[in-house]
Parts: C-alpha cells; structure tokens; sequence
C-alpha cells in the first residue's frame, strides 16, 4: 500500500468518527523515557505499550486535529507533485493555514513523528528532508542513485574524488549493486576518515569508510543499517574516547529515545565499538585532557542508561571516571601517522 | 620555488645568526585588530605594517625558536614522503619532541600561521589538512581533481548524485578544466541548497551552486575565490537574515581578522550579498523570530566593523535593529516552495 494511502487512511478515520457523530480522536503511544522497551527480537529499544489520547473534546485538542488534517493534505500533495520539503519549509508553509498554522516549529517537528508512528512510515516517504548533510562514503561500493535526472551508477572508489561519494538526503533513492568489501567503517571525526583514505586502509582491509561527522544524521543510520543489513556486512564504529563519543556509538547501534519509532530502520543492533577506549589511554599510553564536569555528568548518566548496561561499558565507564581522562582518536598520531593503520585497526578488528 | 626551500631558508636565518654569534630571532606582523588595514589594491583586509619579534633572548623565545626548528623538520619529511596531517596530529605528534613539545593545541595552531606568515605559503602547501568538510559543489562545471589514485575528471551534475561533488580538503589538487555557467551561487543552508536542485535553478540560471553548511571552511573560501577570478564568475551570497549570515558574507568577500595575511587567496571582494536583507523582511512580509541579546550585540559590533562600514550595511543592520527580528531564507516557503526560485532570486539577481 502507497504512502499516501496510509495517511488517507487517518483522514478516513477522522471523517468516520464524524459522520458517526463520534469526537474525532486517536490513539498513539507515549514517547517518554519510561515508555522505552528493549525488543529483544529485534535488539533494539522501541516505545511500550503506554498510549495517550489525542482527541477533539478540548480546544486544544480540536486544533491538532485540523492541523494533522492540513498536514496530510500537504503531503498527498507534495508526493503528487513528486516533490519534497524540510521541516523547516513545512513550519513556514503553514503561515497560510490560517488557524491551523503551527505557532512554533516544534509542533510541526512533533506532528511528523506522530504521522511517521500512526501510518508505520518515515518522514522520508513523506518527502519531508533533513536539513543536516548525509555521510560521506569511500570504498568498495558500486550504488545507483536515483536522481533528479534518472538512474546514475557511481563506484565509491573509482568515479568519485578522495572526499568521497555524498550520499543524498533520502537514502531510500540509493540502490547497492555490487561491492568487494569486508566490514563498514564508521569515523567520527573528518581528520581521522582523510588519514584512513591517504594510508590506504580502505584497499589494505576491502573496507567501506563512512564519515560520520559527529552525532550521525538520520540518512547516515539508514545507510549503516541497510549495509549490515542487505549486505550483511559487519558495522565497526571508530570514535574519541569521551562519554558523546559513547552516544555517537549508542545511536548507530541501538537507536535514540527520541525517534525509538523508528529503531527497526536506523539501528544496527550488530554494530560493534572500536573506538579508543578508557583502558587504551592505559594500554598504549595515549595523550589526554581532563574530563569536564559537563563530562562527568555525561558518564554517569550513561553507566543508568539501560543502552550501557553491560559488564564491557559499565568497566570502561567507571575506569574513566577513576582516570577523570579523556582522549582523541587522532591522538594515536603520537606515534606516528601510519600507527592507526599498521597497528591500532588492526589489533581491534582481530 | 617549492615550499620546503622556504621553510629551509627559515632555518637558515637561524642557523646563519647563530654562527654569526647572534642570539636567533625573526620579524612578523602583529596579529592583532589594530594592525588590520584596508589593502586598497586587492580590497582585502590584510596586516599593516606593526611587527613584533620573536627573539631566543628569553626562555620562552629560545623554546618556541626550537618548536620552529623542530616543526620545520617535521614538514619538510612530511613533504618528502608525500603525506600530510591535521593541526591536530601535529599537536599529538610533538609529543615525541621532548623540550620541544607543544603543551596546547593553540600553540601549535599559531605557530602553523607564524610559518605560513614568514614564508609566504599557505598551510595546505605545507600539507596540513583542515579538520573541516569542504563545500558540495553542483552545476555545469567539469574539474579534474589529482586523487590518491592519479587524475579524475567529474562532471559536477552528470558524474555525481543529487548531493553534489564533495571537494577535497586541499583545493589546489582541483582544476577547472570547462564550464558552462553564468554565476555562481553561494548557499548557506543545506535545506536551501537541496531546494534550489529540486527546483532545478541550476539549470534555469546555468548557475553552480555551493554549500557554505554555515562559516564557511578554508578549502570552500579558497573554491570561491578560484571560480571568481579564474573563471571570471560572480559570485552570490545567498544567507538568513542575521548578524551570523553577514559574518558568512564578510569572510568570503573581505576574509577574516584571524587569517588576514591569507586575505588575497582566500577573500572574494566581488561576491555580492543576496542573502535575506531587513529591508526584504518589510518588503515580502516574511515569517520572523525575535532578536536575541546576543544577535543585537552581535549587529551593534557589526555597526563598527569596518567591513561593513558601506551605507548598504549600515542602512540594513540599522533598520535591523529597528525592527527587532530576524529571518531565515527558508521562511521565502511562506509563499509555496517555488516562490524563491520563481521569484525571489530572479528579482535579486535583477
């Protein structure tokens, strides 16, 4: 069944509530931290069981409703028209809506995740883009890329620049063809990807190396997931040793709180830390700067965080509280620039 | 002359003082706001003619007169090896130079600018790479960048995706070798930039269009530059409504007080300024947010920056602060999502 369909379906909805001379409303689950089940089929956290009401018996209710009513309006038109839009345009459009104009852009963000939730889609099938730049790839990947002007093959090594193949905001437009690789590997900071690429580890090791620019942007996950997942390629994640690196790794691999809807499609619950961790700061003597308090915090946190709760994470953790150290992982460079590649990769992937 | 005969004739001061039975020193202009003067000729800002001295007579100077030595070393084997590093790298690496070691990271940065100051080079000739991702470029523009793997030629809309070619972290491996554009299009947002290819501008102006993702970085500014003056293209800023963007702006037209001695590589004095103007948020009635102190402190600042001393600049920011508000260029959705190309740009561009 199309998209547009599943979100007429919620119109339907509204429509038969009314002829039957029903209060419009629908159901949907809570999305607070204690609505958080670990699915132990899919190994990763999604919403409960909780569900919240929203319904047109209060004004405020009322408006929602014909703001939701608006919205799929919009969208059945945009997908028509075979166009697409950011958040931030869906927030501006509705200055037109009259009194179902969202007030702040938050409540428009809040809508589209209940959408994604009740028609079981992504925000991506509503063409509704990120504004946040996808990943770069490099390495043994043949993908065809819908675009704007037809189907393009594009080969992550040979038809691309040493800055890699830029993936487009919906991933959903990018098809794997072939590919001579054995793992993924996700790189947190630019510095660390562009010496993987000058020493040559993606030929070295048959290695896709994506770039993941700190916290990962959703078509980021998507992509990382639908590797390890069609490919059936192993997801490595190499960050900094510091508890937001931790998170970074979180995220690819168990999803977030806040779009835990949508962990089926963005986690990749087999991706595994190859980050530097606390006991390497011991293990190769490597450069630190203190923890901040903002830090410390930050791992405390993490060691409750049922994402962390087991024996390897809460060791680390608490072994980098007792260090009250941080460390980078271009600090290996400490022993030079092929260290990373000759020894510490190396040693990690066996 | 190549780069490491520069940096060798630096260490020959040196090594010539010191048999001469001088204590080593060298000369270099003061770095500070004060010593910025308006280079009428390029239309830059660069450094005026104060100097300080870096002298071994104290301590400290003898310490960072070693650092000098000892970093000069370690870039001409870098550049003999044909590799290169990251700011960061460098600072992890002096680790191993013992008095010699640079104990913060801002040391180290500084001392890459003393040299590219002295020496008249830029940093990516010394082969240190930024930490930051250059721009995405798209148009009808062909390049031929030397890649790990030799020469590539892409065309920057037939041979990439939707998501444009990513350039490389060092733009002097890119040649322009054919074009067909009229302009080029300097975009601050990337949910702009995705809608400006959506609706095909590109092709209906024979526009290249570029991604600043906000300040924009070295490689992008120095891209800029190059398009402008070797292909003879003007170049259109196009930004929010908001003291940030016009800082956007001012460092691609006039370049910035930190790198002032790279002003003539790195500075656009052409581009011009298309970006969402204070007057544009009267005349369209667009969708606003209020001020923040810090945006106001940020455009009183402005107000005394002798970038924007032009009566352009001080009629918009003042207006600005009459109003109170600011603007995104997306809020232009108010009107549909083809009002910034239909109308909007064509008017500007006008």
């Amino acid at each position: 069944m199309g998209v547009d369909e599943d979100l007429l379906k919620i119109a339907d909805l509204f429509y038969n509530q009314l002829s039957r001379g029903e209060i419009p409303a629908f159901e949907l689950p809570l999305r607070t931290r204690d609505n958080i089940v670990y699915d132990e089929k899919a190994r990763v956290w999604v919403y409960g069981e909780k569900e919240g009401v929203r319904s047109a018996k209060t004004v405020k209710g009322a408006y929602q409703i014909l703001k939701t009513v608006c919205l799929i309006e919009f969208l059945k038109q945009q997908l028509e028209e075979g166009r697409s839009s950011t958040l931030r345009e869906l927030y501006y459009i509705s200055e037109n809506w009259g009194e179902a104009k969202f007030r702040v852009q938050s409540e428009s963000d809040f809508l589209i995740e209940d959408l994604e939730i009740i028609s079981s889609n992504q925000r991506e099938h509503f063409h509704i883009r990120p504004e946040e730049d996808g990943a770069s790839v490099f390495g043994p990947l043949t993908v065809r890329e819908e675009t704007r002007k037809g189907d393009k093959v594009i080969h992550c090594q040979d038809d691309v620049g040493d800055a890699g193949y830029l993936i487009p905001n919906n991933i959903d437009k990018v098809e794997f063809l072939e590919h001579d690789a054995k793992l993924v590997l996700a790189v947190e900071t630019g510095g660390m990807r562009d010496r993987l690429i000058e020493n040559g580890f993606d030929e070295a090791f048959d290695c896709i190396i994506i770039h993941l620019k700190g916290q990962p942007a959703r078509s980021t996950r998507r992509l990382l997931k639908r590797l390890n997942h069609e490919l059936s390629l192993p997801v490595m994640v190499f960050t900094d040793c510091d508890p937001w690196s931790y998170r970074i790794f979180a995220s690819v691999a168990y999803g977030s709180i806040k779009s835990a809807h949508l962990s089926r499609f963005m986690a990749t619950p087999d991706a595994r830390f190859i980050g530097i961790m606390p006991s390497d700061i011991v293990k190769y003597d490597l450069p630190t700067d203190k923890l901040t308090e903002r830090d410390k915090d930050a791992l405390k946190a993490e060691l409750k965080d049922p994402r962390f709760a087991g024996d390897f994470w809460q060791k680390e953790i608490k072994l980098q509280l007792d260090l009250g150290k941080k460390s980078e992982q271009q600090s290996l460079a400490k022993y030079g620039l092929d260290f990373v590649t000759d020894t510490y990769l190396p040693e990690k992937l066996n």
